[in-house]
């Protein structure tokens, strides 16, 4: 099989050399818009060549977007416009609400698969990638009833090969869920870096004493904010509700300690230790 | 030298491996008010034997103070009623205020020297406790002024000893950085736990979807409460600060996202960035 993937960064990077890795693909090609991006992902081997999107139509079996959130519905469209029958699309986008919504009426719907790989880290670009990434982390793939039965099974059999367990979902359903456990987690990180770039002008501390706990909370802070502005606003509604919440939560545990709530505060904290037998 | 140590949980099982790994004491002895944590803590062989305060005092060169903060100023003022010229006191609390605070006039106030090593985990209890855990940390050491030079040398010296770069400064600053960089990512991990708890009925999902992202930012929320409620509140006005300012940060990305402000949003998680090259 021959693949391009278009977007070599973290994502379309690290699917890149999977797909190497694991033999499932005798060619990799790539196309990437930053040129600089381009050659680095070549130099580091991501890829074997780097080729037009005319050429991938041409030669490639498998398409796969990796490209921020927002350009990826009109992206899809375009190359479905000219796919051929025995071509096949996929995406790996955060969000699936809207890609679904645009491309629902297209007559080669069909051969797009909507999928969203539960991995990623704060780092960005061709440098970012990893082999072996995405092993034993969840992917999601959305509206599986409305891709052709040979485009979703070689999707799946690419995702078992690479060791992740799959989950089936409607694009509403992965947005909303994506909000609560992807999402908010990223946001909270970018407001907890700028409260205490804020507060802090003796930045010397903030190096000195942030311990453990204060790196994990904010490593999220580090992310490309290009990736993630599109992803916000693309899932606008689901994230304003949980934001909406977990404000919600903040103003709760500060009027306890406002009022020496101890007992209330107890409580509360041990009903969030619940969380640790959920991700056991 | 024979050290005490009273609370052997999380910092003080630590602390009292260290003592023994690196050498420094030839006998350490634990207090422990849970029976059962006793009882672990010789067990996995943190402490050569469970003494009273009674013999610690009789026998012990160091005592070192390792439970919740709410509970430091009384017993470090009782330790100090008895301690004899030649014997150091020392504790490992989060916050320094109250306790510098109780013990000023305390006619043996020298005896005692105010640490904050600034490590941890998400775990509690004496099954948490890490050989090797505090290498690499800064310790915070407050009102050094206030303590006995031969006290000092001796706690500086453990301190280097366990490769620990060592900061001074007054206990204020030490309670208003650590609200900035250990105390808020607390509070926010608790906070995002809580918000996904209450939103997410499916558990199943958070199980399966929760990304890498998800799993450090909320790793803090299975802290626990005992420990943490006391400096919340030991930390009052500090805490409820940063509190406002980062639930201002985040209203100000939810008013972004709400008015589909991308280049606003950009802006502000560029900002945000700039913690990478802090943590550095």
């Amino acid at each position: 099989m021959i693949a391009t993937v278009i977007g070599l960064g973290l994502i379309g990077g690290s699917l890149a050399l999977s797909l190497k890795d694991k033999g499932l693909c005798t060619q990799v090609t790539g196309i990437e818009q930053s040129e600089k991006n381009a050659v680095k992902a070549l130099e580091l081997g991501l890829v074997d060549s780097i080729v037009t999107l005319d050429e991938a139509l041409e030669k490639s079996d498998l398409i796969v977007l990796a490209t921020p959130v927002d350009v990826i519905p009109v992206m899809a469209t375009k190359i479905l416009n000219r796919i051929r029958p025995n071509q096949i699309l996929m995406d790996m986008g955060s969000t699936k609400q809207e890609l679904c919504e645009v491309i629902m009426m297209h007559p080669n719907r069909g051969r797009l698969v909507a999928t969203h790989p539960m991995w990623g880290t704060e780092n960005s670009g061709p440098e970012a990638a990893e082999h072996n990434a995405f092993k034993g982390r969840t992917v999601v793939i959305c509206e599986k009833e409305s891709s052709d039965n040979d485009a979703l099974a070689v999707v799946e059999n690419i995702y078992r090969t690479l060791e992740m367990p799959i989950r089936y979902m409607s694009a509403e359903e992965q947005d909303t869920h994506c909000a609560y456990v992807s999402h908010i987690s990223h946001i909270t990180s970018f407001a907890l870096a700028l409260t205490v770039l804020e507060k802090e002008r003796e930045e010397e501390h903030i190096f000195d004493l942030a311990g453990g706990g204060f790196e994990s909370t904010v490593r999220l802070a580090k992310s490309l904010p290009q990736t993630w502005a599109p992803i916000f606003l693309g899932n606008k509604y689901n994230v304003l509700d949980v934001l909406r919440e977990h404000i919600h939560q903040l103003q709760i545990l500060r009027r306890m300690i406002e009022r020496d709530d101890r007992e209330g505060l107890v409580e509360a904290m041990h009903k969030a230790n619940k969380i640790r037998e959920i991700l056991k």
